[in-house]
């Protein structure tokens, strides 16, 4: 096996597309942000791709337990009222430095041949306490990209987040601007502990507009509620019965 | 030295011969189960695979001491009643991403060149609690392939293993099913936390039952009542005597 | 993308210039005195070095969050009483072994086509307790470049530092002396626990007397202060109210 | 800077040289016996070999600070009485399971070029309590090497060392085994917590009863008695007061 394989499943003809990236990362934004866009609009499968650098493993999917090896993969979705889009999504990250960098090359490169020249890396970005109020903050290759993305909601604030943006969101920043990609990285505010998808839908709500396209949040919505439930029970249990354990002491 | 380096000890005619491999993994259920096949019928030492990927290590054997380099081993085995069996053993899996990737490139590469169509990765599943009854979990590279195993007894349930299958027995699924190869996976339930030679017997009676051999167990229940035997000392030493610790409360 | 990827900014003739590395290390000694040179004279990028060893990372600058690979940068400085400077910086080190032996020849390759014969590493000497007096240890490629730097007011210690020195500063040493570098290393004494300004400053004055240019230390002096502050804050955190917690026991 | 880098620094014609080998390891054992025959005969040193799996480090030696890069030695040492020895010292190991293979090829293929066909790895056995009696295990490439060993003193146990034999060591055994070399391991027994100049004295007895030569232990066994000096302090701080801790529940 070569060190990165590519599957060509589909190569359509797309109108100046648009690469959104949403792999695994904090609170898990721009993986579901990514996967809600390919659950709400028609989407087709273009690009699969294998790396050594991936962990070695199957995924078990289905009734007959059919094994899919690791890969990461690439859709096209055609919005009417959108450009189109190429939208990367995975199960992983690389495993090593190196890898980052060969893998966001290789993603690049994917985006380059379907004629994308602007990319948008969605992920999040922990505060370390519960989110309130679902601010999306926002990088760019270069300072001419912040203004339209500022009118569509995005902050920026000097230096954050702090210890800059690691991964493949970074680096599709990073070597994309190198390249020629106007490349920003929208990341929605997260508590860093749970999987959010509220803080998913600040980010898609910021893609909304500035792609111009429309889309349905129920089924995002009703997760976010699951999560809520989830959140609410560890609460009660942690808060537990009326006597806090301190107290023992003053009737033990 | 090359990163992997072959030795070819015997290359014999195999007629349709089917790839069973057994490295070391949960419970060694994989690995008791491959080298129980060995030890039952005649086998031929027929390749050595040597590789910068496994530990720098040699072990020690024999009044002599005399230090072999590890390795992964194949042998043949020629049964009257089923196929001819290709038996990929060892003591140690890759030490990266990477090298399990070229590793079960190379091995598909040894069962490609004897002319094996089909391959069996056994394992094992933990379960996290002392097993009862020996299920046999199934995972398969193609959907076709389920029914028979389903007929041997294996289960197939959705999205199990819930992390994936790991390691080379991960990718004989992955990287076999994407050259062609019919491989499945077949995983006994296991604890997780002890060798366990009852789930590799589970595993190979549905080996048993698919290709058509028969196989005595005398050697594998034996280990079996050896680990019963260790597993009541230590639940005995963790029982202790008559009155457990959180009594002491109500007595102190 | 190259593992190493040199972006070429500009190349001014110099005169005879000496390499002085400053990347992050112990007490950020090294790092703090090569960009308080940046600081005070007035420099040109010259160099950015890229890599797939650094992390999968960018940093965000700026009103509108700009982003930057992560990379090493050269910057020259001009000076009037000595000689021209070429001050390698940056954020990181390499990730691996090899890494550090690739990035630090790439380095000496970029110092010798501006025509470098001698190089300084600054870095810091980890003592474990807070210092008082700011010694700066040397160490050199070869033994007639001791005495000029005792001179200046280096301390040369048998087989201190005891565990060698690590990473670039370590490297410049010992490949650059395998390469004809007249290379030494300069280490401020530093407790290892904080950034040191103070430390920096002892190793700045080491260069000032050995290259003959003058430097002001105004804004190391003032960030010399703030780090006091922030260490008296966390002594009287420490130390807390009057009564020790070892007394409780004769009054308890 | 090439993976590996050999520097020729002189090329004695040599009759028949047998490798000794003494990497760092368990109780510095190997380390402190080869260091002890190039302390105790002439020698001379043949090859240096760098490489970018060692530690990015220099050592730092003598009043003027000369730094080294760290390497791994060949010395040669011609003995009236015995054969020449081509013995290979170093302060570090490889950092992966891929630069011990090719580290230990690159030491077999300069033990090659000087006409070696024998070579004796130089290791320490960890027993996991203090040792009395300083036995020495051995193992062999060939089973016909055990006989001349264990007149020589050397205890072949089945299967122990229970881990095999890990590091160059092993692997002089068993890539040297592979090609032709008669390789042995002589592992003294250690407790594995402290280095040990007996266990080494007792490695090198075996080497002087083996190849005919003579040496003298006075050296060595001053450092086996500063090391009963460090245990003996070791064991009164640990040992303390005349009262042990357990005994004060009885008067407190």
């Amino acid at each position: 096996m070569e060190d990165i394989e590519i599957d060509e499943v589909a190569t359509p003809e797309l109108d100046d597309p648009v690469l959104i990236e949403g792999l695994p990362g904090v609170g898990h934004v721009g993986k579901l942000a990514a996967e809600h866009l390919l659950e709400e609009f028609d989407s087709e499968l273009v690009r699969r791709v294998y790396a050594t650098e991936f962990p070695p493993q199957v995924s078990v999917d289905g009734e007959d337990g059919v094994a899919s090896l690791t890969c990461a993969e690439f859709h096209t979705v055609e919005i009417d009222e959108g450009p189109d889009l190429l939208v990367l999504t995975g199960d992983h990250q690389a495993g090593s430095n190196e890898g980052h960098y060969r893998l966001t090359s290789t993603f690049l490169d994917i985006a380059d041949s379907f004629g994308a020249e602007r990319a948008f890396a969605l992920g999040g970005v922990p505060t370390g306490e519960l989110v309130e109020e679902y601010t999306v903050l926002g990088a760019v290759s270069a300072a001419e990209l912040a203004d339209d993305l500022r009118e569509a909601g995005v902050e920026f604030r000097p230096d954050e987040p702090a210890g800059g943006i690691v991964g493949v969101s970074g680096l599709i920043l990073g070597l994309g601007g190198r390249r020629g990609f106007e490349s920003a990285c929208l990341m929605g505010e997260t508590s860093g502990y749970l999987v959010d998808p509220k803080s998913a839908q600040a980010v898609l709500e910021v893609l909304e507009a500035r792609l111009g396209f429309e889309i349905d949040y129920a089924s995002l919505e009703d997760r976010a509620e699951e999560m809520e439930e989830v959140v609410g029970k560890i609460q009660e249990m942690q808060e537990g019965p009326a006597l806090p354990d301190d107290d023992l002491r003053y009737i033990g």
